[in-house]
């Protein structure tokens, strides 16, 4: 049976991008309990990639799945973002006050941050006024060591849900691939410009017709020493506020200038 | 036979996310026919509500299409960001002068710029140094009438290719639903605060179990008279600079000042 909640204890909805079965939301789970009423929703299979997708030609299916010890959990057919849409309209009936997502088996950090499935769950949040945090390790195994995000997260959620900074919060926290002991701590970060330059390759099946694999190479353009890529190269856990107003203002203003059609 | 390209002509991709056959990327291409030589790179099939999605953990196709005269178009199965990143690694091998994205069938304005295939693939566009247009009809009907579309995006497009404003320029725009003899021009704007309320209608299948439909009401926030859905109201056709760098440097010093944990 789930834990009833208790009268002011704050409620965690929990999600991620690589399914509810995944070890990193497992870590996460475990990192926050006794913070809060847990709730899990979660897809039902990796959705890795998914950016902020939502599934709008088909049904949504949702179902409470028994995978962690006395909270309440569901699997959903659809997008990270989906299950956050759905778990505030359909499972929680109000807004959580935290939302986190993760740990993601991989990275997120820089430009990554626009194809994740796992921050576009925290920016569904955000938007919706929940603050949130993205977690993601920079280590894309199932075996991956998860001890030092899970003391980190736990230090920062208690932190966040003592403080209110903004009902938009949202923060995309990576945590390098290195044991606990050598982890320095959260850096607050801007994001790094850097990006992959991608080259398909391209194959024939047994029928003769072609086909293509996204392969790439990640390139960082950004020397700073206030980028998510420099903190996590130097072993810090690297934090970037994320907005969801793309509004580019410095072009605007020049824009508001020069482009005049009537 | 595709033309070929001229001495010093500018090359133009044109991509969408309802699907190469969609009336939307023809009028977009009728619209620009003659500014430079043209190629269009599509989704096979409608790619509405997929974000920044990128296909992973699957192959791609993509095939020539014979469906615009004199003009090289493919049709790709990937979501509207893979269309991007395959056209300029496999069938233009160099980056176009500009991409164009759309004409999308329904409204992309405010808060519908994080959901919109037809705004990722040209946001992809300016992360690979490609100024970018994603164009979006506030109307949904496979029949709306694209006149005024056709005569403003040539306008735009032919002031772009003009005009070096940045190699990461993105813009965001949305034309009213009205006769074309009603639009006032252009209006540069920021993006709305605007959001979806989101109610899913919960219904039962033949089998007796639950499944989920997305439903929600718009509603904007934003009073300002310098935003996107302003100036669509007032029959403008909103133009919103859009950046890729998410980092909100307002919390980014808040959270300098208040958030240290080591």
């Amino acid at each position: 049976m789930a834990k009833a909640k208790k009268k002011d204890e704050p409620i965690i909805l929990i999600t991620n991008d690589d399914g509810i079965s995944s070890p990193g939301i497992r870590a996460l789970v475990e990192s926050v309990t006794g913070l809060g009423k847990i709730v899990v929703v979660a897809p039902d299979k990796p959705q890795s990639g998914m950016g902020h997708a939502i599934t709008i030609g088909h049904p949504l299916r949702m179902h409470p799945v028994h995978l962690f010890e006395g909270i309440d959990a569901y699997q959903c057919s659809g997008t990270p973002v989906d299950c956050v849409k759905l778990a505030v309209d359909k499972v929680l009936h109000r807004k959580p006050d935290i939302c986190l997502s993760g740990v993601n088996h991989g990275p997120n950090h820089s430009i990554n941050v626009i194809y994740s499935g796992t921050m576009s769950a925290a920016l569904e949040a955000s938007i919706e006024s929940i603050p949130s945090v993205g977690f993601s390790l920079l280590d894309y195994s199932i075996e991956a060591d998860f001890t030092g995000s899970k003391k980190y997260a736990r230090l920062l959620v208690e932190h966040l849900l003592n403080k209110a900074y903004d009902k938009h919060l949202c923060l995309n926290v990576n945590i390098p691939a290195v044991p606990e002991s050598l982890l320095k701590g959260l850096k607050v970060c801007k994001q790094a410009y850097a990006k992959y330059e991608e080259e398909f390759d391209e194959r024939h099946d047994p029928h003769g017709k072609k086909y293509y694999w996204l392969t790439g190479d990640f390139i960082n353009f950004d020397k700073g020493k206030d980028t998510d890529v420099w903190a996590l190269k130097n072993n810090y856990i690297s934090v970037v506020p994320v907005q969801f107003d793309l509004t580019h203002y410095v072009l605007k203003e020049k824009l508001e200038k020069y482009l005049i059609i009537k």
